[in-house]
């Protein structure tokens, strides 16, 4: 086959020209050091296509006739379009450029792309892709895929869809509740299409899917931007003359909240109160981190307003391009003949070979492997941030998703940090391009784990920590080296000892420290002391070290410490404040009233 | 992987209830017939895959916890929607069912599909796609083009498509003048939703492509429907306000003319004074009978007005879903953006194999292939025509297409033959649904064959002749035989003696046929007699009988014959009229006088 490739194009490019011999099948096999019958079978299918041309007793020669269109027609490089652009003045339909604050293309050459949806290649379900491609390459398989099946989408993907991803969602669906579409974008679109003219009010989500906003507005739609906590939507906010809402539930893009089930309920009875179709998008289908107990929208509810909307993209990589819509069998109808119309159905090719895919049974295994990895990621991120950033940042622990979505100091601004960070080669995404509101959370950037390998997390983090502090230092509480306000080592070697420290992590979970005197450290953290860890401590100097079992990596560090009544700050020996908490003197004071003086 | 398929299908179905105790894979083995390896094989990739848990010294069994979902989430056939649809009062966007007068997506059922664009197995790529698929699955090439490329198209792809397909047709394009699509529909639908809005005027072909018009009313443009005749679009026509045309300059959809080369540069003149775009759709990039001299209009435009539009399909087959739109670069930009917000780019896993396809040479070869076999029945389609339904039918001898355009008697109804015809496994696409204006053309059907096996058409033909005669017969000139009308035997073979007949092909093409004394025939047909045969003749009682070499299928034919001055008709044995001539008693006489005589 790459003999017939670089035959081909060296008569494409010219550089066998037409009427030329070929070398002799001997000779060719002897230089490439190929099988004498390879050449000779290659040379035959050749002929047989026209691009040589068999003579008797003389050998075998490039073809004369057949390729004259494409050795006369040259191509340049470049075609310098004329001045003015006559189709300039005829657009009617101009798209913001997405490039700004968005990954680069080329993000696989940066070590450290906290990006979230850019899967790496170690979680691209490569060999089973591979199974189920070959699965549909028999000639039976071929023969029924291949036909132009009009309107209809593959029975036997609609039949995995049901069978294997729709149960895990809670959602019951026929056959003809189902409509296979080109991923989320084609989705959206197509119910744009369906529902939105000139004029009509849709709510979304803000933060949310910048392109929806975009192709909402394209269509004409008011945009009601509603807001997110994390809970996920506030259902109250929704714009009451909205007639359509778009969610996304199980895993709310950007920010991860899982919506609540007192807010799911309230959000069916408003749609039903207002007149108003729920449109949700279930990230859940896709992978990620999903509470697999909570059901879709879709599944809940009895009124048919929701509208369900899954992309198969997670799992079955970004290469396939399908997603799925379930919806009442009328209007999955409809849909069919507005699809048919603006695009066609989605390539019968991809659809079988995401039906074999699936009956394989490798979703459910891929899914799993995903998430054992995404965790371990995850995990990783939240120690590096809380090791490095710990008062820099505030982190919604409840965040579900593969991404950690991260508040920086107020002034600072995460665009310009990506910029500076790029350079350094991290990646992270400013949140403002979430937000439909121009301007708003410039503070704000998403950290995802998609396409980072676990091992370069800890270094990306630290080189963060170190651009957040360029840009930001001047506020920054930095201990003066000329005033000496830390404490003498022996006075601090004194209050320590039997002491309990009482801190607070990045992302908001308390955790307390016995500051033993024998040197020994016990850490509890987490409300109800879920991950507790062991270490010692010494002086050095006026340095308080310390090194954990577990925590901060198991690595020893070294602070000097400010302590004013019940406060204490630690300094890390660039002077930067590292962290704070709260020290109680010996461990017989009460708990709780300490707690009340912990700053949140 | 049967086996792994049907242990997973047998627990996601249930039937193999979680807990169960595998059979050994000796055993299993045994009854399957498969080697135990494989067994064992299959055994421990389900178990790393958590369908199945290896419990030590007892053997294997189908996993507990992880299908939980999967086993709970039951799923019914039917979904009863509530009486009243709430989305359905919020529907902006109501289709138009294709469904009328359209092939049914069954329609390898029938034996006779005369259809256009429906490709049968025989001339679908089967082995060569398999070739480009498994380039693709090499773990570098997978590794490659699985990442999200972001809106950028696959530079193979586009490579390829600038070397191979473009020179061809006389279009130089640079890289970023490629945009890479999901078909003729996506690419139309892009277009338009770029250059289309509420009261743009956009001229169309009529007949043309009944979904671009309205995809073009949905986004509401105004329609302008612009005659079409045997030179292609009449281009004196095209509304002077329209901002945009759409046409199909190679082969026009569905007629098959093709656009004069007069009307090719009034075109470009036309556009250029009144400021138009045009969107050339090129069916000669997807295959089909091409004039490969005459240029795409895109070649000769200097003034950047011409947007091209290719479909991969008809080559590739349809199951890859690829076209491709060349444009200035500035607008392919615009585009792109606009293509990311609307669906994304073309899947890249079609997109490299096919660039793997037109990298190993294999379009030119198809083409090739399919351009002898469908030139080969559409030869079997005319021939047929002509021997059936002579008098019934008028073809336009220039098509270009892969399908004649049949006008058939004043009173038929097309799409009444069309479901009659369809009963009897006989596909044809009545016209009407190709015209933007309601009720044109009612008697105008296309027969295409791309989808029909060369052996079929005569019966095809022969049924539709059937069909044809028993819903006109009432205007169908018939002998009756009471009035014994016909010449007698002896006067015939008296007058046929030495005469000259001249009459035309159902094509229209003239022929004629020297009835030489000793009972031998010679035809010459086409202007330049450019087909020529040789039969004999005797005659059967009152019945004139013929035989030819190979015109007729080499049959005998039996008919009763009429003649009226110069004028002579033939009726078959059911009395029902076959075909009229001029009869020219001696040679003698000169042949132009009596041309004029003959009906056109």
């Amino acid at each position: 086959m790459q003999l017939r490739q670089r035959v081909i194009d060296a008569i494409v490019s010219g550089s066998l020209q037409p009427g030329v011999r070929m070398p002799s099948t001997r000779r060719l096999s002897v230089d490439l050091g190929i099988a004498r019958n390879t050449v000779s079978l290659v040379y035959q299918q050749l002929v047989a296509d026209g691009y040589l041309t068999g003579r008797e007793r003389s050998g075998v020669f490039v073809s004369d006739a057949l390729f004259e269109a494409v050795r006369t027609g040259r191509y340049r490089e470049e075609r310098h379009p004329p001045a003015a652009s006559p189709w300039r003045p005829r657009l009617q339909a101009v798209v913001r450029a997405e490039g700004e604050g968005r990954a680069p293309p080329s993000w696989e050459l940066n070590p450290y792309p906290f990006l979230d949806g850019a899967y790496d290649a170690s979680l691209s379900p490569g060999s089973e892709w591979r199974d189920a491609v070959r699965s549909t390459l028999s000639t039976r398989e071929f023969a029924e895929w291949s036909q132009d099946g009009g309107e209809l989408d593959d029975p036997r993907l609609i039949h995995e869809i049901r069978t294997k991803i729709l149960p895990r969602r809670g959602v019951q669906a026929g056959a003809d509740e189902v409509l296979v579409v080109g991923g989320r974008r084609a989705a959206f679109s197509l119910l744009i299409r369906a529902f939105v003219n000139r004029g009509t009010r849709a709510a979304v989500e803000e933060p949310g899917f910048p392109d929806l906003v975009q192709l909402l507005r394209l269509q004409g739609a008011e945009v009601a931007p509603t807001a997110v906590d994390a809970e996920g939507i506030v259902e109250d906010e929704v714009d009451r003359g909205a007639g359509l809402v778009f969610v996304t539930p199980a895993c709310q893009f950007p920010t991860g909240a899982r919506l609540s089930q007192k807010r799911r309920r309230r959000l069916l009875e408003q749609a039903e109160a207002d007149d108003r179709l729920i449109i949700e998008y279930d990230l859940a289908a896709s992978g990620g981190f999903t509470d697999q107990a909570a059901p879709a929208l879709r599944g809940m509810d009895q009124a048919g307003r929701v509208i369900y909307v899954a992309d198969l993209c997670d799992v079955l990589g970004p290469g396939l391009g399908l997603g799925f819509i379930v919806a009442d069998a009328d209007l999955v109808r409809e849909l069919r003949r507005l699809r048919t119309l603006i695009a066609g159905p989605a390539p019968r090719a991809a659809q079988r070979t995401a039906a074999f895919f699936l009956s394989l049974g490798h979703y459910d295994a891929i899914l799993g492997r995903q998430q054992r990895v995404l965790r371990e990621r995850l995990n990783a991120l939240r120690d590096a941030l809380n090791y490095h950033l710990p008062q820099l940042v505030a982190i919604d622990p409840r965040s579900n998703g593969t991404a950690i979505w991260v508040e920086g100091p107020a002034e600072l601004s995460a665009r310009q940090l990506a910029n500076e960070a790029a350079r350094r080669g991290v990646l992270i995404e400013p949140a403002d391009r979430f937000y439909a509101t121009p301007g708003a959370a410039p503070n704000q950037f998403r950290m995802g784990v998609t396409a980072i390998a676990a091992g370069n997390i800890r270094d990306g983090v630290a080189i963060l920590a170190e651009v957040i502090r360029s840009l930001t230092q001047p506020s920054l509480d930095q201990l003066d080296p000329q005033a000496h306000a830390w404490m003498d080592g022996d006075a601090l070697r004194t209050k320590m000892s039997g002491a309990k420290l009482l801190c607070r992590t990045a992302y908001g979970d308390p955790y307390e420290v016995d500051v033993l005197p024998d040197g020994r450290l016990i850490g509890k953290a987490g409300y109800a002391h879920e991950d507790c860890d062991v270490g010692s401590w010494w002086m050095e100097g006026d340095f308080w070290c310390r090194r954990w079992k577990e925590w901060s990596y198991g690595e020893t560090a070294r602070f000097l410490t400010v302590v004013e009544g019940d406060q204490i700050r630690w300094y890390r020996s660039d002077r930067l404040l590292f962290n704070r908490g709260v020290i109680k003197p010996n461990a017989a004071t009460d708990d709780d009233a300490l707690r009340a003086n912990l700053a949140p």
